[in-house]
């Protein structure tokens, strides 16, 4: 199926709009090398490091383009979202740029560093139980009291348009690639690289961790499978996709790649000595997926999109 | 005393030449900025990232500039030196750039990972005592045996307009900056810095541990003073001064500011969180400095050389 059969209506024109909307906030992330992991994996990376993006993730570009994208009337009711990683800070922040108010609601178990970040940026949070239909039941209940805007974490054409910025401007610096490799949770990241690369020939790939495979299966099966019970280190990619984000995937993504766990931490730590970047595990998937399957036939230069450097620094995965 | 009143008659043009020298072989690092990090010292700091320099750090920039200068029958000989740290694996790399032998003189005690490195760029290694004079003495019995070319850390003009072609395009690309502030150990990076910012406004500013202070001594007392037993966790600026970085330092350098341990690593800490970039102790000390001391008055705009990122991911310094 492609997507014009689908009932998404969006485009690479979504993209590039996203991208001159969000140009005077972003960084615009610099793009790293490095020969030793080259002779690893035998092929040519280009990392688009976004964990080096303002709050340390990817996931500011699509925050900042959603909430850029609100009218006046409609900024004027602040945003809502629920959250309780990246996402968050990248709302709050964007928020605190347009100069509204932003409401996110944070599961009480969230880490203090988080809860620290996103209160920093001058947003307001509400806390709830530990699961995804209580935060959902939370957001409902606060927009009964208070017209806000929702900006969901990826399910959201705004949120995948600018998500889809990180690749429009790999594939403007490096335009040879044969290939962009991304993580999948929710899938904006993914999607919206499909998009900005869809009208190119360059194959978009997502990669997750076995232990929450439900991109792969939902894949296979041609419907979301949402994942029950994710168990893996790269905490970013525990969601499960969402029924926009899977309508652009099954349209345009060549294959979604698995990996192990103990891929997951090797390829973490392997990014952090030769690359001296600090990644999350999460940004580590895609580098993993290509050391333990091997590069996929016929990719010989590939983008990753490092997708952010949110981690514990007292609590170092090779430590434990 | 003005440069020209010394014996030391280099200027900014052995810098451009060394750039465009090395151009084929160095990464041209990416500056990178903090709005939290601006925040917290009141001014604006763009800093350097030679941690993500070729070898990780920017002695790679001397050490391919001084390879690069032989000539043919010099080359055909070697290059030999001492060093336990970034210098030795950044000289084995341009040896083998340029296909020509290595011998690199190491004290025993050396790091395994440094070791592993040189070793992994095909140098030789030769052991020795893990003093000065040991190491000394190796390098001169093995030129007795074979003509190699000596390639010193520091304290070789070769390796000083190396050295200063970071700031050479940390100016380039900002070329508003109010001063550049780097850490000072043998004076190689300081010296070149200097001599790249000479024909401009901008201010050179060297940072040192006050338990490794002999730049500050050197420079009130105006002349080399060495340091005698140097206790430090920047391991890179343990080393004391050279005759000819010291001349090019007294001439032209404004200041040289002296940072305590805990301050160090603080700043350090702080680097890892904020930018998510992988720095060791050495480049944190000048935001150690600008952090404990204030910015010196004048200073709005500041460049920072951020001189490596090579650190032992098993023991992070507050975890212990």
């Amino acid at each position: 199926m492609t997507l014009d059969e689908s009932n998404v209506s969006m485009t690479r024109n979504d993209v590039v709009a996203a991208a001159a909307r969000i140009a005077p906030y972003a960084h615009r992330t610099p793009i790293l090398t490095s020969r030793s992991i080259n002779e690893i994996v035998g092929a040519e990376l280009y990392f688009k490091a976004e964990n080096l993006q303002r709050v340390g993730a990817f996931k500011f570009r699509g925050a900042c383009n959603a909430v850029f994208s609100l009218t006046d009337a409609q900024a004027s009711h602040g945003v809502i979202t629920h959250s309780s990683g990246n996402h968050a800070a990248a709302l709050a922040l964007a928020a605190k740029l347009r100069g509204i108010e932003a409401l996110i609601v944070m599961p009480e178990n969230a880490p203090d560093i988080k809860k620290a970040a996103v209160a920093g940026y001058g947003a307001k949070i509400e806390f709830c139980a530990a699961n995804e239909a209580a935060r959902e039941a939370a957001v409902a209940h606060a927009q009964t009291l208070h017209p806000f805007e929702l900006v969901h974490p990826f399910n959201d054409c705004r949120i995948i348009s600018g998500q889809g910025t990180a690749a429009l401007e790999l594939l403007t610096d490096e335009p040879e690639l044969d290939a962009i490799v991304t993580p999948v949770g929710g899938g904006g990241l993914l999607s919206g690289t499909a998009l900005a690369a869809s009208e190119s020939t360059v194959k978009v790939l997502g990669t997750e961790p076995a232990n929450a495979d439900d991109a792969a299966r939902s894949f296979a099966a041609d419907k979301v499978i949402p994942i029950t019970a994710p168990d893996t280190i790269a905490d970013g990619l525990r969601t499960s996709l969402g029924d926009l984000t899977f309508a652009i995937i099954r349209a345009q993504v060549e294959q979604i790649m698995t990996v192990s766990e103990d891929a997951i931490v090797r390829a973490m730590k392997l990014i952090w000595e030769r690359m001296n970047i600090i990644v999350e595990p999460s940004a580590a998937v895609p580098l993993a997926a290509l050391m333990e399957q091997g590069m996929p036939d016929g990719i010989a230069k590939a983008g990753i999109i490092l997708s952010g450097g949110n981690v514990d620094l007292g609590h170092l995965p090779w430590q434990d």
